[in-house]
């Protein structure tokens, strides 16, 4: 058992799309305090947004990021949450942790407040085991282990690279299940952290999540959504699938389960459709594209892979929509900027700076 | 959503090796007694096994077993709960749970009984979803369904092949760990069902295990075990292993979780390691040598599947003890026997019948 520890403030930046609701950071003060904020703007710059006394932060909007990036801003979205990811890109810390305005502080079943904060750093200080199925679950909690007909040699794990944290309330449904059943909610706390296999792809959610951009960060790119884009909502999906097989290349595992955030508010179902519909098609390419890439044995650092998997978008998926030709460029773009502002000296993408 | 049914008694037969404790039964009364029970008796044939009144059951002793098979009674392990799988073998039903006597009914966190084998059937009668991770766990649950970025053509899923639950109190350790934390016990009731994704292993624990015969019976071989062989508490394992990769090919589906029994009773860890420390290392060659098995295009069926991954242990793993021929040869002779007993006329390994 790994135990917990308490992560400094030169170790994590929490980073978050444009807060319309100050309720939500007065709710998180307790747990975010302690931590540098970076807010990154989604819309119209002229708008201010109002950030509480006492909170550490520092705020991007377009300006700023065409400011910072020139050129290279072109991959980073407009007018949509995916913009989060420039805020991966200026951080100078191990690990990010980003949430969505939308998201409030759950209660277990004990009716205590979670701390979703400190579970995500418990995951991601402690190994994942991509290589075998646990049925205990995670063998490194407290009052778990692996169990009998586990392979002792695969016991150690590897390196956790991304803690992908539920939902409780609203569940982080596509448009047409959200017109299907837009009563449904989430009561069900399941207390359960696991590992994802290797070679297995899921849909990660970019509202609760935590990662070590020492590991993965150039991986962590929200894709080209919003203004001037054909689909939105694809930002966290995008980026998950590439994580995902970029750390079953690498070695590295991702975390689901535990932390549950409280997801207050539905969005519309009916914009979200608008948004989604191509991506809804297109995913039906995507997914088996993602299931049979092949990254080199050259390629050894998540920028290496990531431009490799550009050109792989390029060259296959191109002819599904002209899309992905405007996407794998910026893929590549996105590399270079992050390059720019995490000069190889200072970061290491394997994490053994 | 796909509703449970209840199972009648032609569909369902539960097989139980030896019985030593009465309260076993009683416990499971109002649960089991509308079924037909199996029980094999795993040594001493000369020992009655009391059964008590209002349960309809058949029991079989060595002598049965004899009688029965021939020669090829050299498949059924002999004092050894692995001996189990002859009552797969003998039932006729499409439906099989399997139980061992020291696992009792647990409660659910609101303290109500849980109905184990009502919970098996549902899961055994729902689709699996092996090719893409649902992180809201099984999607067939009420209140649950499939979260936003799961391909739409992946919902329908794949039939159920095996359902793997799980233990409250003791949990199912090796006897290292066992030694290491004997006071360990498992009180974490998770709420949720999954399926083990395509391509993963996982160690299948015989404790608490329905599968659907007709789907899969022929791989649910529990191996040579127990009096005369070099190894034990390897039998449920691998069956799973070769279930798995089996169930892969064939596009079937195995689930975890849901429901709990009550495990009462570690077993002797002294007792265990001696069983085990064989297959401590030989698994170090075993889970590599399931990882790589391909099979190919003409294995259509279980059956089929079977032989050729008996030819494959033959092949691969006799090099590691001469202890895999003499396994590998057992595993022709289980198929011989399986088809003996369910003539093809009668019964269906693809479950078309």
């Amino acid at each position: 058992m790994t135990s917990a520890r308490v992560l400094l403030k030169d170790e994590l930046d929490i980073v978050i799309p444009t807060i319309r609701n100050l309720d939500f950071l007065e709710m998180w003060r307790p747990f975010f305090q302690p931590y540098h904020l970076i807010i990154v703007q989604d819309g119209d710059p002229s708008k201010t947004i109002k950030v509480p006394d006492g909170f550490d932060y520092e705020l991007y909007n377009r300006n700023d990021i065409n400011r910072i990036l020139g050129p290279k801003a072109s991959c980073i979205s407009f007018k949509d949450s995916a913009c989060r990811c420039f805020g991966y890109m200026v951080s100078k810390k191990k690990y990010i942790y980003t949430i969505d305005d939308d998201c409030f502080v759950a209660t277990d079943p004990s009716g205590a407040k979670i701390n979703a904060l400190a579970q995500h750093i418990q995951n991601l200080l402690c190994p994942s085991t991509p290589y075998f199925f646990n049925t205990l679950y995670e063998p490194y909690r407290e009052g778990a282990d692996f169990v009998r007909g586990y392979p002792f040699s695969l016991r150690e794990g590897v390196p956790t690279a991304v803690s992908h944290g539920l939902w409780l309330n609203i569940p982080d449904y596509d448009a047409p299940t959200q017109l299907v059943k837009p009563l449904e909610r989430n009561t069900r706390y399941v207390d359960a952290i696991m590992t994802i296999p290797k070679g297995t792809l899921f849909p990660m959610c970019g509202m609760n999540l935590a990662f070590d951009r020492h590991l993965i960060g150039p991986a962590m790119y929200f894709g080209l959504m919003g203004d001037g884009q054909p689909i939105g909502r694809y930002d966290d999906m995008w980026a998950g699938w590439c994580c995902k097989v970029i750390c079953d290349h690498l070695g590295l595992g991702i975390k689901t389960g535990l932390p549950y955030i409280y997801h207050s508010k539905a969005s519309n179902p009916f914009v979200n459709l608008r948004k989604e519909y191509k991506g809804i098609f297109w995913q039906e390419d995507i997914i088996p594209f993602f299931q049979n890439v092949v990254l080199s044995k050259e390629a050894t650092t998540v920028q290496k892979c990531y431009v490799e998997l550009a050109k792989l978008v390029k060259d296959k998926l191109s002819k599904v929509d002209p899309y992905f030709d405007k996407l794998a460029e910026a893929m590549v773009t996105w590399i270079e900027a992050w390059d720019d502002l995490n000069p190889p000296a200072k970061s290491n993408a394997n994490g053994k700076a």
